[in-house]
């Protein structure tokens, strides 16, 4: 148990929100744990799970005297959040937040700074298809990447932000803004987006083959469901928020899904096995990079 | 344990096959397993297995004497395997496949076919992203849909093969051809013709990019890797041969995207949040019917 900051502020009780209050709790990582949220039907869930030393409604008072405050809310939302709480943070407190674009980030929050205080974006690479504050669970982040975007933060600030995200049990990394959301692009937000699409498709079908759909799932389409379940507005922010990189990602996706479609079309087999050979070897280098 | 048929030949000892094999034996299902497959690769691994009676590289000597043959080869390979052996069946003997397309293997096993003999296609529904012998488990078909296609057959031999199918640990579902084609074409060929094409689209980024993306492939592109590292030659031959409703039903997918895409371009929230929703009802309807 290492305390890290007296006191932190979550704002947002979602899946990560808790998670986080959670897993401070378990790592002894702050004296004192506030978490906020503006609706009474979250503040209620929180109130059941026992995690927090005090519960606020209101963010600008939740962040009154936190030594770090973290924003969990969907992207959508951090720019409006910064203007009602920077204004009453206290001096030389560490601003973070969680979302999965950062450019706009950036762009919402910055209009918003003061001089006095640390901002200091982050991401953590971790999530379930579940949401809401039931969903959130302490070893969440255990072995996960906690993207940290230092900016012009003194190091020995970032460095205490990055001991606080280990104590969470993730991995720290440090990026750029627009190199973030580039990875992210094809790694989390256009999956996501394919797999929106083909669940989709099938909900448009008539009823029968839907019905059959849905029983004979289990042969690859049940996987795409469970990332098609995710949490729609978080979701809705981040293809709204990362849409540069999201569009040109899919428009090479589109090109190279055209050409598996002629090579079917035209009885192209040999196409077709180079590409399915070609990308085994990546799951190999998932496999032996230890992230599976 | 209960003997359903005295003597069972599997063709083709890949994961499919070799699980059958395993599966028998566990079962009891058969007095004696013969197991056939024209590689030396494979015939050495099958040996170190320890699961059959009997291994006999050629097929039509492999299937004399069998009271039930189980093609158990990518559906591109299955016409001329029937040619091979249909001659050497005796009669009254039952053949069947596990392909993924039916339309497909009617169309190449009719020409070949014996009034004395049964045809019985089937699939099941069950596999994982790793291929070969050492692939194979007894427990790969346990839960899972296996579908038959009865044809014209007495409903006798259907019986029996049903009961040997459910030996093995399946439930069974009979399907029409074109029906059967239709809802794997959207529950399972469609969803590895994306995982591939998304792969793909990562294997073709710059070199850094690219191992950013297998670094952090933890959200969402992982699980499309390990679909997209299914066998290639399997699944070559299973787009050769259900183009017509894989195309269909593509065509489908495509249209949803560009209109997801549109929908990004012009910042339209609303269209975005009201897809993402309604898509994750049929996720709960997944885990209502028990699929997950």
């Amino acid at each position: 148990m290492t305390l890290i900051y007296d006191k932190v502020t979550v704002i947002g009780m979602g899946l990560i929100g808790t998670s986080i209050a959670l897993s401070i709790r378990r790592g002894g990582l702050a004296g004192q744990v506030i978490c906020s949220d503006c609706s009474t039907n979250v503040a209620k869930a929180v109130s059941r799970l026992n995690i927090t030393n005090q519960f606020e409604a209101d963010p600008a008072i939740a962040t009154k005297d936190a030594d770090l405050v973290i924003m969990a809310v969907p992207v959508g939302a951090v720019g409006k959040l910064a203007e009602q709480i920077i204004p009453h943070m206290k001096s030389g407190a560490v601003l973070t937040d969680t979302g999965s674009t950062k450019i706009s980030v950036l762009r919402d929050v910055s209009p918003h700074l003061r001089e006095d205080i640390y901002w200091l974006p982050s991401h953590p690479l971790a999530g379930t298809e579940h949401s809401g504050p039931s969903a959130g669970f302490e070893s969440l982040f255990d072995g996960r990447y906690w993207i940290v975007l230092p900016l012009d933060c003194e190091e020995v600030v970032v460095s205490k932000f990055e001991t606080f995200v280990t104590g969470l049990g993730s991995v720290t990394e440090r990026m750029q803004a627009d190199y973030h959301d580039k990875v992210l692009a094809l790694t989390s937000h256009l999956p996501h987006l394919i797999a929106y699409t083909i669940v989709g498709t099938a909900v448009d079908l008539e009823t029968q083959l839907k019905n059959d759909v849905i029983r004979f799932s289990a042969s690859g389409f049940r996987d795409f469901t469970r990332i098609a379940s995710s949490d729609p507005v978080m979701w809705r922010d981040v293809f709204l928020n990362n849409d540069a990189a999201v569009l040109e990602m899919l428009q090479r996706f589109s090109e190279d899904l055209s050409y598996l479609q002629r090579a079917i079309r035209w009885q192209e087999g040999d196409k077709l096995e180079e590409i399915f050979t070609r990308t085994r070897e990546i799951r190999r280098s998932i496999i032996d990079a230890g992230q599976d």
